[in-house]
């Protein structure tokens, strides 16, 4: 017997206290306590997200709050810089194309980072884009964008900065507003701790000013409406208010920690991990990689979605695998939410196990005492 | 003590064995597994929409499903019919408007419906529209329209049936093939006896070939790219997976009873509870009711916000009152779903109470005796 462990770079495990709030009866929507529960859901993101912006509960997917920043970012006929990592990146790029906006693609391999070097030299060929579009967590390769930088060049220009930091809110640094993003758009399923069903954008006051100059073509999405309804608690449709409410007991596990020391544990646990499978013999996909989660090249003699079949089977461990063009060529070791260092540290000793199976030359222990010794002496 | 008895059209109550489910822990949602629930969700759905098209699950609002269905079944610069008798009309309405289609209201008092004679006369007087959308059940006036008579006229001409079933999906008499509805929109919590997060839309072949025709301003709500992901038991975004996995609960509870006869359960019930609010002096509001709610007018010499609060404070019964203009005239009881003879019983006999401390002259016992006594000679 192995306990099922959920690995995967979203979604990702939910607090046992959330999972049960999730099956109370459902209530109305429409109600004090509704609007009560409404009001502690934006705050609470409102701090994850370091803004005092509005932040708008939509119930759809991450792509669905990604499409409502960049319909409201920029109009049809109007030009975009959208910096490609990765799979979520080029998701972007095309969303902007379907709607008919130009968007001019800086586009790095996989596993590397697009440089706030090369969005300067792209913002300087491109004087009229009138946004930017990034994804600071790249779930695709695991890698991360300096959104600091990056925020302070668009900062200086005409154009609105669009983050997609789905599978970063909660797990890495992030500060919309000392970062001057102006359209930041995240999901329930990751570091937030909650099953996938609601996303939320967070809209500064330059986006707000972007958005005001054009009619955006959209009825569910359009957050002028949102942000005339959060004012008084509510929202223009039926939210999935279940999940809301059971999102305010992630929140408050969140900020019971804070999100700095959320932040530091993050990056020490991804420490852990990489010293991990480094010390397995593993390579690292990333170059520059982000706190949420580990992507490893699988080596050449290795089946890799087999690892990953036995590392499920054999031992409930279940990490997922590169996807497209990476499929089979790297693996990915989630850590972010609800996911601690002694479940990564299971991870690596599944995987040690696993390899070994498959032929793989290791050495029994290798992994779990380098992951061990590299969490005992990182900064607490 | 009295229990908390939820009975607004929309949330519903869910059975505990959903709700447990939603407990469960999060699985990843592209496995084997998670096909399977998805192909038993989209079968089961076409049971309770008497379909062999396509289904396709979204998340988001019933609102979103509209969205999508809309943009597909028309393009900017086409005209439409909308049949508007209420809230949900005007919204569809609007929706048109919004993506630049001219839109030709039939617009009838609330509490009437829109009749095949006047849709007969304005598919006469528009031969160039493309597109005519109702509410099956209109939830915000009680009202129901006879789709099996509109949809003949319609299928008659070239333009799509485009129909609102999201509070009448489960409960109501509903044949999306034999009606020759062409895109039908319903969310997750209504009779479907799920939380809010999901909805639906199913689209027949004349309808696919009329989106073919253009393409709709979307990235997210795409229905051609979720169906060819729904071939594959897939969805093009991370759905809300979870929500998913619990609807198959609801949809296996459907399924063991028969949907002709929750039809006809419902249609009892509501025959039940309708004598009783009579029988109380209470004048009935929908002059051809949804079997899914009943709305009752509030007399003249009642407080009707008071009323609905003092049920929800006094006795734990939670009913809705009117929406908009109608807000303080009507209160609308809701008996679909997980809502059961008794539980509206329990909300008549509530009523008589509540009538009776606010000076109201009710003769004890009438309503509930009056329902039960139209239950007891209601065809099983």
């Amino acid at each position: 017997m192995f306990k099922y462990r959920l690995l995967t770079p979203g979604p990702t495990p939910v607090p046992e206290e959330t999972l049960l709030e999730l099956a109370r009866p459902v209530p109305h929507h429409r109600t004090a306590e509704a609007r009560e529960i409404l009001a502690e859901v934006v705050a609470g993101l409102q701090y994850v997200l370091q803004t005092s912006s509005d932040v708008l509960p939509l119930t759809c997917s991450g792509t669905g709050a990604m499409e409502a920043a960049l319909i409201h970012a920029a109009p049809r006929g109007a030009k975009a810089i959208c910096l490609v990592a990765g799979k979520f990146g080029e998701r972007w790029h095309k969303l902007w194309r379907a709607f008919g906006v130009e968007s001019v693609a800086v586009t790095v391999p996989p596993g590397e980072v697009v440089t706030p070097e090369q969005l300067e030299q792209s913002l300087q060929a491109h004087p009229d884009a009138i946004a930017v579009c990034v994804v600071h967590s790249e779930t695709s390769t695991g890698v991360k964008h300096d959104l600091k930088a990056l925020g302070a060049l668009v900062a200086r220009t005409q154009a609105v900065f669009v983050v997609d930091a789905v599978s970063s809110a909660g797990a890495l640094e992030l500060r919309m507003d000392d970062w001057h993003i102006d359209f930041l758009a995240t999901g329930s399923q990751k570091a937030l701790m909650l099953p996938p069903g609601l996303a939320f954008v967070a809209v500064s006051e330059k986006g707000w000013q972007a958005a005001s100059r054009h009619q955006p073509p959209t009825f569910y999405f359009d957050l002028r409406k949102a942000r005339e309804k959060i004012r008084e608690h509510d929202t223009p449709f039926t939210p999935a208010h279940t999940l809301l409410r059971a999102l305010r007991r992630s929140l408050e596990r969140i900020r019971r920690e804070g999100i700095e020391n959320i932040w530091r544990r993050q990056a020490r646990i991804a420490l852990a991990c990489r010293a991990g499978v480094q010390a397995l013999g593993l390579e690292l996909f990333a170059r520059v990689p982000a706190e949420g989660l580990t992507a490893v090249k699988v080596p050449a003699s290795v089946d890799g979605q087999e690892l990953l079949r036995r590392l499920e089977k054999h031992y409930g461990i279940k990490l997922a695998g590169g996807q497209d063009q990476l499929k089979g060529k790297i693996f990915r070791i989630a850590h972010m939410g609800y996911i601690d260092f002694f479940d990564v540290l299971a991870a690596i000793a599944a995987i040690e196990l696993t390899l070994r199976d498959m032929g793989f030359p290791v050495t029994p222990g290798a992994g779990v005492a380098a992951a061990q010794k590299a969490y005992a002496e990182a900064p607490a």
